[in-house]
C-alpha cells in the first residue's frame, strides 16, 4: 500500500468538549462502579491517538487524580478542564438488556455539569478540527461562538433527548457544523425517515456538509457530497460494555482528519475506518479500559484486517 | 478494472430445486394476490441471468401457461417442473408488519407440494452447480442422491420450520453441501450464538466449507477457509416486497460462481456482490416482476455502484 508520508508536518490539535463523568454500569454479564465515562472522555482518548487534543469540560470536587494522570499519560491537554469545587462530578448510572440492545438509564445527577459553561482557553479560539461532544446543544453552539478561525472544520453529536428536547437550537447548531455523526435511531428521529439512506440524505440538507450515520455491529455509512461510503463493523465477538463507542468513533475520526490536514472523501473514509476499529476496541472492556490501553499497533492491525475483509478483488469479474 | 474474459467456455448448467407456488402478500402499502412465487422461481430466475438454469419443481392443474412463458423467457429449461393434475399449486398467504421487519404466515396451502418428489431427468444428474432451494431437508437430500458428478457444487438455503421440526436431517444435509446461505436469525438458531461472527464460524464446522449470513438491508457476511468477507447492502430506497430477496440472493450468487466456473475466495466475493445487487431488484416490486424485468445491464451498473460505494482508497493513509 502506497502511504502518504506526513511527518513534515505537524498536526492540528483537536478540540473536544463534552461531558466528563463517572458512570454506574450494569450489563447481562457484569457490573462496575464509578468508571470513568462521559463523551468529552471516549473523544478525547480516542482522538489523542492521532492527533493532540485539548479538553474542554468539567470536573467536580470528587474527580481522583489517576483519572485526571490517565488523561495526561495520552497527551491530553486538560487546562480547559474546569474544576468546580461546588459538588461531585456529572454521574450516570445505566443499564444493558437483552443481549445489549436495549440501555436503561437507572440514574442521572448533573451535579457540576448543571452550571457548566465551555469556556475555551484563549490558545484554543482557533483551533481548525473542533468535535462537540453530547452535550445541550446551546452549549455546543457557545462554543462555536468562541472559535475565530474561518476554515474550521467541526463535529458534532446528539442524542434522542436533546433531538426530543431541544429540538430548535438544534436544528440551528446543524446549519452552523460541517461533519453530523449520530446512529440510526437518531437519525431516524432526527428526520421522520425510517430508510436509513433516505434519512442520512435528508440529515444533509439540514446543515453538515457529511453526515456520518452508525449501525452498530453493522458498520456505518458516511454521507458525503460525491456520494455514500459504506463500512461493515469491525468483527467482534467479546462484547463486553458499548458504552462510548459511539464517541470513540467520532474522536478516531476526526482525530484522523486532524492528523490528514484533511477533509475530502478520502480522508473522511480513513476516517470511517480508524472510527470503526476504535469502536471496536472501546466495547471490549468497561469504560476507557481498552480504549486506553489498545494502543496504536492493535489499531493498525485492526485497520488492516478491515480493509482486507471488505476488499473486493478487481481481476476477478464476469465477461 | 481488469476482466477475465470467459466467453472461451461454455458457463456450466445450474440446476434448481425448491417450491414454486403462488403467493398472497400484503405490505404496510400494498397487497397483491396469486402471483408468481416460490423459491425455486425466485432462484432460477436470477441464476438466469449468469448461467442456464435447469428447474425442478412441481406446479399443480391451476398453474397458468403465461407463468411458464415467463419462465422460458429467461431461457429456464422446465423440463424437470413436474405438472400435477391432481390439485392445484403450493400456496401462501403472508403479511408484512412494522415496516417490513416482521412477517406473519396467514394460510399455506401445500397442495400438490405434499407429495413432491424432487425427481431429477437424467441429464441433469451430473450437474456440476446445484441450489438446493428452501424445501423440507429430506427433499434437498433427495435431490443429492441422485447427484453423479464428484466434482459437484452444492448450495443449500433453510429456514426457522426446518431448523425447529426436521434438525436432524437438516444436520446430516450440512454434512453434504460446500455452501450454505441463511439469514441471521436462521444462523442463531442453528447455532444457539446471538453474536453473528461465531455464529458464521460455528456453522462452518457443521459441514459447508463456505457459508452466507444475510442480514438485509445491512448487508452480507461470507465465512471462508481463507477468512472473513463483509459487504454492505445496495442501498434501497423503495422497499414494496422482500418476499424472495434472500433466493435471489443465493441464485444470483451460484449463477456467478457458475458462469465464472470458479469457487475460489474471489469467485465467491463476486457472487456475494451479484447476489447482494440482484437482491436490491427483487424487494423493489411484487412478486419476481422487477427481477424479471431489471435486466442485466441494471444489475451491472448497480454492481458499480456497489463495488464505488464500498471501495476504500489505498493512496491515503496515515503516515
Amino acid at each position: 500500500m502506497q502511504r502518504v508520508q506526513l511527518s513534515s508536518r505537524q498536526p492540528d490539535s483537536v478540540l473536544v468538549t463534552g461531558s466528563v463523568g463517572y458512570d454506574d454500569i450494569e450489563t447481562p454479564h457484569a457490573r462496575d462502579e464509578r468508571i470513568l465515562g462521559g463523551s468529552a472522555s471516549y473523544i478525547s482518548l480516542a482522538a489523542s491517538y492521532f492527533s493532540p487534543v485539548c479538553m474542554v469540560g468539567v470536573v467536580g470536587n470528587d474527580f481522583a487524580q489517576a483519572d485526571r494522570d490517565r488523561l495526561a499519560a495520552h497527551g491530553i491537554d486538560t487546562e480547559g478542564l474546569q474544576e468546580d469545587g461546588s459538588g461531585p462530578t456529572f454521574r450516570w448510572s445505566g443499564k444493558y438488556h437483552e443481549n445489549y440492545n436495549r440501555r436503561e438509564t437507572l440514574d442521572l445527577r448533573l451535579n457540576v455539569f448543571e452550571k457548566f459553561q465551555p469556556h475555551l482557553p484563549g490558545a484554543q479560539r482557533d483551533s481548525r478540527f473542533v468535535i462537540l461532544g453530547n452535550i445541550h446543544p446551546e452549549l455546543q453552539t457557545y462554543v462555536l461562538d468562541q472559535l475565530t478561525d474561518e476554515e474550521v472544520f467541526v463535529a458534532a453529536d446528539t442524542i434522542d433527548l436533546w433531538i426530543e428536547t431541544a429540538r430548535e437550537p438544534l436544528l440551528r447548531l446543524l446549519q452552523r457544523i460541517h461533519l453530523l455523526v449520530v446512529n440510526d435511531s437518531e437519525a431516524t428521529l432526527l428526520t421522520g425517515e425510517d430508510n436509513l439512506i433516505r434519512a442520512g440524505e435528508t440529515l444533509r440538507t439540514m446543515g453538515p456538509r457529511e453526515v456520518v450515520v452508525k449501525k452498530g455491529e453493522h458498520g456505518a455509512y458516511l454521507f458525503h457530497p460525491e456520494g455514500l461510503f459504506a463500512l461493515p463493523a469491525y468483527p467482534v465477538t467479546e462484547l463486553r460494555d458499548p458504552t462510548g463507542a459511539g464517541d470513540a468513533f467520532l474522536g478516531a475520526m476526526v482525530g484522523t482528519l486532524s492528523a490528514l490536514g484533511d477533509t475530502t472523501l478520502a480522508a473522511q473514509k480513513l476516517g470511517l475506518l480508524y472510527g470503526t476499529v476504535v469502536a471496536s476496541l472501546t466495547v471490549e472492556a468497561f469504560s476507557c479500559d481498552r480504549l486506553a490501553s489498545g494502543g496504536r499497533d492493535l489499531i493498525e492491525e485492526r485497520v488492516e484486517k478491515l480493509r482486507t475483509m471488505t476488499r473486493l478483488e478487481s481481476g476477478v469479474a464476469l465477461g
